[in-house]
């Protein structure tokens, strides 16, 4: 029996999930979907409310891609409909109302699956398993670079939650998904150097943010809001055995020889390229862990302890000394 | 309008076809399919024998999958009812026989596109525009790399028309293709070295080939049918302004350095993760010339062009001397 | 004329400047040397004290590789006997000495340079023209990833001054000479991994170091004292205009792919093998500067600055806060 | 004691190996040099013609650096001398005139080295050393791409013996080194397309040539006069049990990422910075094998073998065939 599935927002990220159940898992099927773009959907998809979807007694699980003030409430919705949830990252800007939703949400019994999708590209998950299988042996480092390759627009900017809930919430999974260790504390150094909307929103645009994990080990993050050579991500990790690191993905691999230089082609430029597999294998892992044939990969927990690191930098930037994580739990 | 298909043969490649045309290209929709193997098919997409599969009224064009010896027949009862053709390559392993099907499909006007899907890889395409650009000047030698991780089995040998005709002939197509240029002669050295089921099938495995082409220019192909390390597939050209090499793609890009040495990743292995992408690209390049978008990108002429420099290539080997292409057409 | 030398120590490093001199650098001629290893010496070296040394009439620059404690005292000397200076790092552990020898240089008006030779490196030099040329726009970030093979002996740890004052002062020089700006704030967090002398030491062998410059851009730099895979030595600058990053240097650039993965060469392992073309680099560029031929290109006072920023990172680890450079100086 | 060695010819290779054996090669000194260009040599090094440098009682051994055409008379006399000899190649451009020479060689017991320097390559070294040590296996094919980065003049070109015995001749013996096993038959495709001096001088400006080794294997080189991204020498191997291949050396390794693409250093352009360390390395062998440390690297016939090939080579292009190796011996 195909897992029935509806999702919420059909926005950029909706239609990967949508296109990926559709084509690409035979397990899984979208029988409904709540947005106003539905136009393009087939007629055997039912168009309804987000209350309605939810409520909809043949959906079995919820993928929600909605604007990020709603997740929370739907999470909570479905969690008293019984409803399975994958939802995009944040859960919530606040951290007080994400720890209401996970409490909700363990009340329900209800998987909830947050969309950490880096953690399913091949690159990362090679690095993740060499340090699973003792090949890097202690870890002492691991390192993040992630840049985008421009800003977003200023509206985009003022709801974002800042350069760490919004783009680095991403690395701060990350280091501790390599890692397998919790951080800590954080200190955020910080600067906006590239003018522009993000000045206008007051927010940063360059950080480097170092994290320290219970065991002493470390992580440093490096972010910026506009590499203009394209999106930018790479990752490493030391140890007391080896290193091992990964570069990024690139539109082909060519490599041209002329009169005044060698040239090769920039890094994919568009996080949808980047990330394409990275999706697909992220609901395969969901519709999986729903049907009960593996563990969910990263729950409710990981998007509130990627918060609280968040929460963390934004406090060391602002009061310039390193934060315990905690210290600023609400 | 949707373009409807046909399509003859549903083993590997015949999937993959009908899987791009399902998933990935709304403009085609496959309306019927002949083969045994049918029973994942969903009910709207009908069945019958390759006869019934041609003549049949709604189908607009066919996409040949079936074993090599039906090519030339199928191809020829398509241009006889009209319907433009995507057909595997090779076309035949006959000159005779190639001949005979292209004039039967020049008489009836009818679109042939071959299989030659490596032209649409991503790598070679930015080859090939870097020649079209002019950043290589003029082209002095094309050197391809191409070898099979292992020899098929001794049936598949058997049948498979050589070396030359089943294997190399890609890359006598890309030859062509990069350079944009025809073959006028061609050297061959071969020897049989990795011994098992080619030695079995009295084949040759190992070949190294010279192609001169008409302005004196040069292409060197090397094959194998058995890298221990995996599929090989690389390409340079070098020229007056310049040189451009592609190496292989590989699962991840990931270096481990450990304490005796520094890993990274083998080739993909198998040709289908090999050239994903390239068959998709090639079945939409089909879509849009049939639609007449564009025009057709790899005809029947090229299949029969590459098949000269296959037949040349064996020549030279058994009498171990340079063959003029059209020497030994029949 | 050749430049007249005198060489004080010659050990590790006054051998390297040794042979340099004599077999590479034709416009300079090493007249004495001061030391009990004198030995392997042609005849033609005179060999006395350093004081001797210092006082002969003939030498016109002493080279001082004699150990960290005796730096200070003799290029005073050699600045009140007017002899000009190429002395290896660091001058002294205190700033206040530091201070005080830079007073007497001053007075004296002699050259006096510091052996920083990674700034001679070729790919270090390569990324510090890209800066100055404006490639890299507006710099916003420099990456320094500096770690050693394995840690040093117990009695050199001893006196060492700890990983800012011996290790990361390279690094602390580099990033001031990449970005060309000058650093007001050190973050620095730091552990004791690796146990074995290290721990024994009281020191600490993994840091990540967060500089702050008086732009706001930023530094970080990571260290090890231990890469079990050898010199690891990497670096990478980031601005509105690009990045650029270099590679460490192999022995060779092999890969050998075979059936279960691809290898290829760990980084150079040993610095005077990394480094062997900074050392002659550097020592060209000392002579010429003495000869007065281009300006001096690492003074005294860009000692003093990595100084009081090794010394800043220590006062960061021992007080788990950021500290302003100048804060700590004496 | 030291070995004491006379130099013929002081030109850009003699200078080279004057100075290795000066300044890196304490085992061995030159005491004697015939050259008109003297005047930089100093004081203790005696000055003469040929004929009294291999007479002179104190010279041990003699190092050949004077034009191709003297080569032969003056190995001979220096083996009628008993004194052993490096000689750069060619021995000579007659095969008669070799096999002469190498017969009062072996007449007078005297050691004779060929300048094959590449062997002495750290990169080629090292996959040489994969292939002894059986990790190829079976050795299947070399692939050998040697490029100049522009021809010589015109007056070299005329009597340069073309460009199979000028330039593929180091070609030739290194796929003979690689493999280690003996070439039986050669096919070269070449042509004139550069133009230029090359033309003018009646000669080829790129090849691409096929040799057959005695059981089967084989190797294939692509030459050419004008590469206009320098110097390309790279190499790869390929066998049963693996592949290994090696690139170009750069003068940095730095990837500079912009707007519009990334960028690297072209290879090293000048044939002695990229061979720099293999002079040495070779000089060193020589010194050692004269002194009765080791066996000869490369003998006497090893520069027959090259020829050999390299006559084969140049009646295949003017026969347009395969030619036997000896077929074409005198």
């Amino acid at each position: 029996m195909q897992l029935k599935i509806g999702i919420i927002g059909l926005g950029r990220i909706g239609a990967i999930h949508y296109n990926n159940i559709t084509q690409q898992i035979p397990e899984a099927e979208v029988v409904m979907a709540a947005d106003v773009r539905h136009e393009a959907l087939p007629p055997h998809v039912q168009v309804g409310t987000a209350e309605q979807l939810i409520s909809h007694p043949e959906v079995e699980a919820v993928i929600i891609c909605s604007p990020t003030d709603t997740h929370a409430d739907y999470v909570e919705t479905c969690a008293r409909a019984g409803k399975h949830v994958f939802c995009e990252k944040p859960l919530d800007l606040s951290l007080v109302r994400i720890r209401q939703t996970l409490s909700v949400v363990q009340q329900h019994g209800i998987k909830l699956m947050l969309g950490f999708n880096r953690r399913f590209d091949a690159n990362f998950m090679k690095l993740r398993s060499l340090v699973t299988e003792g090949k890097i042996g202690d870890t002492h480092l691991v390192k993040i670079t992630s840049r985008d390759p421009e800003p977003p627009s200023l509206t985009y900017l003022r709801s974002s939650g800042g350069l760490f809930m919004d783009m680095a919430i991403h690395d701060f999974d990350m280091a501790r998904y390599i890692m397998g260790k919790e951080v800590v504390q954080v200190y955020a150094a910080a600067a906006t150097l590239t003018g522009g909307a993000v000045a206008e929103a007051g927010d940063i645009d360059t950080a480097v943010v170092t994290l320290t994990f219970e065991d002493g080990s470390m992580a440093v993050i490096d972010n910026s809001r506009r590499a203009v050579y394209g999106y930018d991500q790479r990752l490493e990790v030391f140890g007391s055995k080896g290193m091992a690191l990964v570069d990024n993905n690139k539109p082909d691999n060519h490599v041209y020889y002329h009169g005044s230089g060698a040239q090769s082609s920039l890094p994919l430029h568009f996080f949808m390229d980047r990330y394409t597999t990275s999706y697909l294998t992220e609901m395969q892992a969901f519709i999986k862990a729903v049907r009960g044939e593996c563990e969910l990969p990263v729950g409710g927990e990981d998007g509130l302890k990627a918060a609280l690191i968040a929460v963390a930098a934004q406090q060391s930037v602002k009061e310039n000394r390193p934060v315990a994580v905690g210290e600023t739990a609400v």
